[in-house]
């Protein structure tokens, strides 16, 4: 039988609310993410959260019902609690019916087998969380291998990162390395790197994409380092028509995932 | 010689950090756009801020003082002032160097002339204004004619949508119509319309696109009407090969505009 907290002054509400800021989440390996089409997800995945916070308005809701059997069944804690609580731990005004509250993963170089998929993303120093979030959801659609990060990305168990990738962050495999490890992995076996780089002739419809492909995606504001650029096996450009010279990084990401699958799918 | 203003009590700087909200916008017909690339962008489609904060540091920079000029030269004012007003202004905590204050503009649909693009983006409800500025920065990058927003859509005036767009807000033309005057405008005229849906079997690789093409992109969390879908020359589906079933709004607006700049390319 869930317990109820309704009080902004219970420890286990702060110390929740403590998780939106990536100190707090390094220091307790936990994090949160909102709403039931993620949660949901999450649990088809094999992931349930240690803690599940849901308003009584909900409780009715059959998904939410075996949600909480499941949660308390895996020995985690269901907690019915008030609209204002879950909006607290969610940031929004109009919170989503749950919140989860669920141990940080991630998986290694060493564990990713490269023949699994045909399509594997790269970023480095990401900044914006709603561009690593998207960049998840793309790698999902397109059935990608895994998210490999490399240098000083925003963190992807961010309330923002983990709201942008609609649930999958938790289907898609995150791997964080350095730059230097991930090419030592990566010569390893087969692989193509392409980069996107507006310092190419070569267009991007006009290259091939064997499988593997390692698409790598620089720095929304500076793009690659140029020794980054000089490692790729291929360098491709995106046609720019108009007066900008440049595309929001998540939506470069996903037109080059998108040929590389069209072309692999054929 | 640009006057300063060091004081957030400052009756223009309130004024200005009004402009923050839809409401003060609609009332004044102003809005704020930020950033020396942002402005100048702005500046080479002939438009010119009414009022131009800088910061002291900046003005010796050769892009900021030749701004400081025009915008004098053209009867708006520049004011010279400290970084946390510009904070306060642009609402972030790294200010830019240059905040604008300009006029709200857009066109109607009776001013576009669809035989000037292969390429048309049409949005419906769409409620993110990270997305509406994406949607209009790869509208720049594909050589959209313009972009049509449909009902009550995000104003792409916000602040947040200013920024997403990266200078595109000035680039690309916007309209906004009611999907009855919308329909009876396309129809008046040659025009494919192209929805991105889930209910068919027609692949996005598969169909052609002839010039004008017309772009019909949903809610983020709906999708599009059953009524809106059946008006559509033509449904398409992008592949899902994960466990969602869905992409961000901008990121397959994105995928489906470079398939039909790919194919009227050629």
């Amino acid at each position: 039988m869930p317990r109820q907290i309704t009080a902004f002054s219970n420890p286990l509400i702060k110390r929740m609310r403590g998780l939106r800021e990536k100190r707090h989440r390094r220091e307790e390996g936990l994090f949160l993410a909102e709403g039931l089409r993620i949660l949901t997800e999450a649990r088809e995945t094999g992931r349930l959260p240690a803690w599940l916070f849901f308003s009584k308005a909900s409780a009715g809701h059959p998904l939410v019902t075996s949600l909480i059997a499941a949660v308390e069944t895996a020995g985690g804690e269901a907690i019915e609690t008030v609209p204002d609580i879950l909006s607290k731990l969610s940031g929004k005004d109009n919170p989503q019916a749950v919140v989860g509250v669920f141990e940080e993963f991630e998986t290694s170089l060493d564990a990713l087998d490269r023949s699994s998929a045909g399509i594997w993303l790269v970023a480095e120093r990401l900044r914006d969380p709603g561009n690593l979030g998207t960049i998840l959801r793309t790698g999902d659609a397109v059935g990608a291998g895994g998210l490999i990060l490399i240098g000083e990305c925003v963190d992807p168990f961010s309330v923002e990162a983990v709201r942008a990738s609609m649930g999958a962050l938790f289907t898609v495999p995150i791997v964080r390395a350095s730059w230097d490890a991930f090419l030592v992995w990566l010569r390893g076996g087969p692989g193509q790197l392409v980069g996107l780089s507006l310092d190419t002739d070569n267009d991007y419809r006009a290259a091939h994409y064997d499988a593997p492909t390692f698409l790598l995606t620089g720095n929304e504001a500076q793009g690659m380092p140029a020794d980054y650029a000089a490692a790729c096996d291929l360098l491709v450009k995106l046609p720019m028509l108009g007066k900008a010279d440049s595309l929001n990084a998540a939506v470069a990401t996903a037109v080059m995932a998108y040929e590389v699958l069209a072309q692999q799918r054929c």
